[in-house]
């Protein structure tokens, strides 16, 4: 589809439906046609600082109304938004915006602090240039190829590689889900994951394409995301296992009946948080996605929501599935690496020449899982994380699964450690809400897994290390480990 | 997006959604899952008949199951599929089989009488060798690039030429359908347009993209369509001016409230008609699009369906409109050509070298048009049937306008004539349910329309010449007064 543009998401929006609830946050509510004239000042702010449609500009901020605005100003000057992960370290956000060459940064008062020194300017929202009046010419059109945006991939080996998301993948992804989930014109969609990220990114994109309203939550606590959904008439949200967990214990009653679609993502889903969902009616639409497919490439179907619980379902209508073992394609139930195609998969790491498909279009996520005898998709875990145990493969995901159906274990995360005999064998890491002994915890396990995939320790934090996404960063457990070892 | 592939659409949504009802067809019911296997079937039949991957075939069918499983067969085989118009005789079809270098068409018991000889083999589907099993190996992926159908536009002057659709197109026209109407999953859409025109087939499209029901109707009787809606719950229907009214005049009570919208495409709509929809609470989307744009490029957002009558709408959320006269833009009510872009619309004409579309990507329509100050669509006629009168342009769909809404008359066209003084000047062609004279006609007119726009000469016909799609063919008439002044 070379040559083919769509027009600007939000200009055409506002110019299509100028007078529909766009956002709302903290009190704010704009239409489309407010939007856009925010971001048209945005966009003459941002110009005067110095953007330009040829450079790459950082966005190094939280969620909120001037994120989404600032994301919107840079597509309208054409400028790359290159989404700086706001929980790194200033040393990693260095690096990346060393590499991905920002010529400035945009950051806000809660940010700015992590704001790298002497790699590229940085800008406050607060301290842009004021602008009396809108960006006189703005990019009107989107080539479906141009470069939307960069996001940086954690990377659990060498250093993060740089996502290129185009308009035209941003713009498949929306349209997929849309024929998976339909699409109401009184959906909400309550963003509560952070927009640096494509799960959060994805909910803005989505909102202005096809005109409905995003709730942006001031904070991902618990009882607020309860209480915002019945407030504002919330139809769709979309969680990550953690966040959900809270959130069903700290729900009195249901949801409304308005609400009709909770979007499950990052990663495999403990069974016994989504048998609490399905006993307590939340339809529950558990999806496969990453930064590489612009956000889901699996959903389940609505037909499937409390019939299927464990699949991350079947791919989105453009999109296909394959497992793979060296090669070869897996028999149903066979586990092996997930590969993904689709119009929604980026075409390359930024300044990297190899594209990210091979010649047939498949991109191999290194995530493992098979599909059962329908076709429907089931996550084991990220390759790298898989722990091979005397020949076994052990999926720590499973173990997690198990450590978190105990109803003192409040979150667990599991990793290889190495063993003479075994090669490899599982470590817990758990906190729990009182005191378990390590024998409790295994015992506990014995009677739910097979022998060689019960933890052979168990370590008892205070917190485990998660990602903005509140995804788990196994690789710093296994830190944990090494420091142990190198102590030793 | 280049390289970028979908999958085939019909089995990829037996793969999605096997059990969901596909299509309704004359008593007979099929799941996704059971027209995968007959359109699999059906592709081993053709393919036994000679039909190749690399060729053309024509289909020469009407309205049937058959004709929706042979479509996906061609699909399944890569064969693109030249839609063949069956109202035609049996010389224009030879010519478009010709032209597109058909080597066989697939025909039916209804249109065989029909299918040229000596220009290539024919076969009727009764005809077909018997296959035991389905086709072996059927294209799995759709490049978004490759040709899928080719439909001959009418063609005013000169002849006709082959747009080719390919599956990119197909896919874009649907999605960016449902980005404006929404997609609820008990939608059911009610087929009463030949799928050998783009308003036809989009729904057999759609259906499949969007893994909803596809009700063919077995007969374009007013009463009989009105009883489907509430029988078969349709939730959603295409429909022309021409059918519409003798839907409404033959309707008793009011749709169900299921019955979400009527799609109103084919040209401009007399006011009148809208405004008895409205009175009715029928939901009138008024549309604008053509072969060329695969379906749909502008439609009344839900919001305006009620309150911008007249108005075809906006252009859909992917898609763009611009209005010129001489190249310039004009102003907001200022009538000149209507220009279009967008990835729905075809690249190029069969054997033809030059691309639709200009180096900007617009596609310019012949069709004559404004927007007002909101940048709502209002369609004035054909540029070709532009009567220009005294210097000053006359759309004959405005004169139509008035003269159906005239309780007498149930059907008007009106096309220039040349006069001495004039350059042109408007006659009317009408078909009245009781005796009218032509001045009675001519009074009504002069009470309603500027002077030059009231007719100079009313013919009265038993039936206005129209095509399948029930559009005016205008040049029919033309040909009459032609008739009339070579006799003189």
């Amino acid at each position: 589809m070379d040559g083919y543009t769509v027009p600007n998401f939000l200009a055409q929006r506002a110019f299509l439906t100028p007078e529909r609830q766009a956002l709302v946050s903290e009190g704010t509510s704009l239409t489309f046609k407010e939007m856009h004239s925010l971001v048209l000042k945005r966009a003459a702010q941002l110009s005067k600082a110095g953007v330009k449609e040829s450079d790459k500009t950082g966005v190094l901020m939280s969620n909120s109304l001037d994120m989404a605005v600032t994301i919107h100003a840079l597509f309208y000057i054409g400028s790359t938004a290159v989404l700086l992960n706001n929980r790194l370290t200033s040393e990693e956000i260095a690096w990346q915006s060393n590499h991905s060459q920002t010529v400035i940064i945009i950051t806000d008062e809660q940010c700015k602090s992590k704001a790298p020194v002497n790699i590229c300017e940085t800008v406050s929202i607060a301290d842009l240039p004021k602008a009396e009046s809108g960006l006189k010419s703005f990019l009107a059109e989107f080539p479906l190829e141009k470069p939307a945006t960069v996001m940086y991939t954690s990377g659990t080996t060498g250093h993060p590689k740089g996502v290129i998301q185009s308009f035209g993948n941003h713009y498949w992804s929306a349209a997929a889900s849309a024929l998976n989930l339909g699409l109401h014109h009184q959906d909400r969609w309550l963003l509560a994951l952070p927009m640096f990220h494509i799960s959060g990114l994805s909910i803005l994109l989505r909102s202005v394409i096809y005109g409905i309203c995003a709730v942006i939550a001031p904070s991902a606590d618990a009882r607020l995301l309860n209480s915002l959904i019945h407030q504002q008439k919330i139809t769709i949200m979309s969680a990550v296992s953690t966040l959900l967990t809270e959130m069903v214990q700290s729900m009195d009653g249901k949801y409304p009946d308005f609400f009709r679609c909770m979007l499950l993502g990052g990663g495999p889903a403990p069974l016994s948080l989504l048998q609490k969902c399905a006993e307590r009616g939340i339809p529950i639409y558990q999806t496969y996605g990453m930064t590489e497919t612009s956000s889901q490439i699996a959903t389940l179907p609505p037909e499937d929501c409390f019939t299927k619980l464990g699949s991350a379902g079947k791919p989105l209508f453009p999109c296909s599935i394959s497992i793979q073992n060296d090669k070869q394609n897996c028999q149903p139930n066979e586990a092996g690496e997930i590969l993904v195609k689709g119009a929604n998969v980026a075409k390359a790491y930024l300044y990297e020449e190899a594209e990210l498909t091979d010649s047939g279009g498949w991109f191999r996520t290194g995530d493992i899982g098979y599909q059962d005898e329908e076709g429907y998709l089931f996550l084991l875990d990220r390759r790298s994380d898989l722990i091979i145990s005397g020949g076994e493969n052990v999926y720590p995901a499973e173990i997690e699964g198990v450590l978190l159906s105990h109803p003192d274990i409040f979150d667990a995360g599991v990793v290889g450690m190495p063993h003479a005999k075994w090669g490899e064998v599982p470590c817990a890491f758990i906190t729990s809400r009182k005191h378990l002994g390590e024998q409790d915890v295994m015992k506990y396990c014995q009677e739910k897994l097979a022998k060689y995939k019960v933890p052979h320790s168990v370590r008892f934090l205070e917190k485990l290390p998660r990602n903005a996404a509140r995804k788990l960063l196994r690789r710093k457990l296994k830190d944990i480990l090494q420091g142990e070892s190198g102590n030793v």
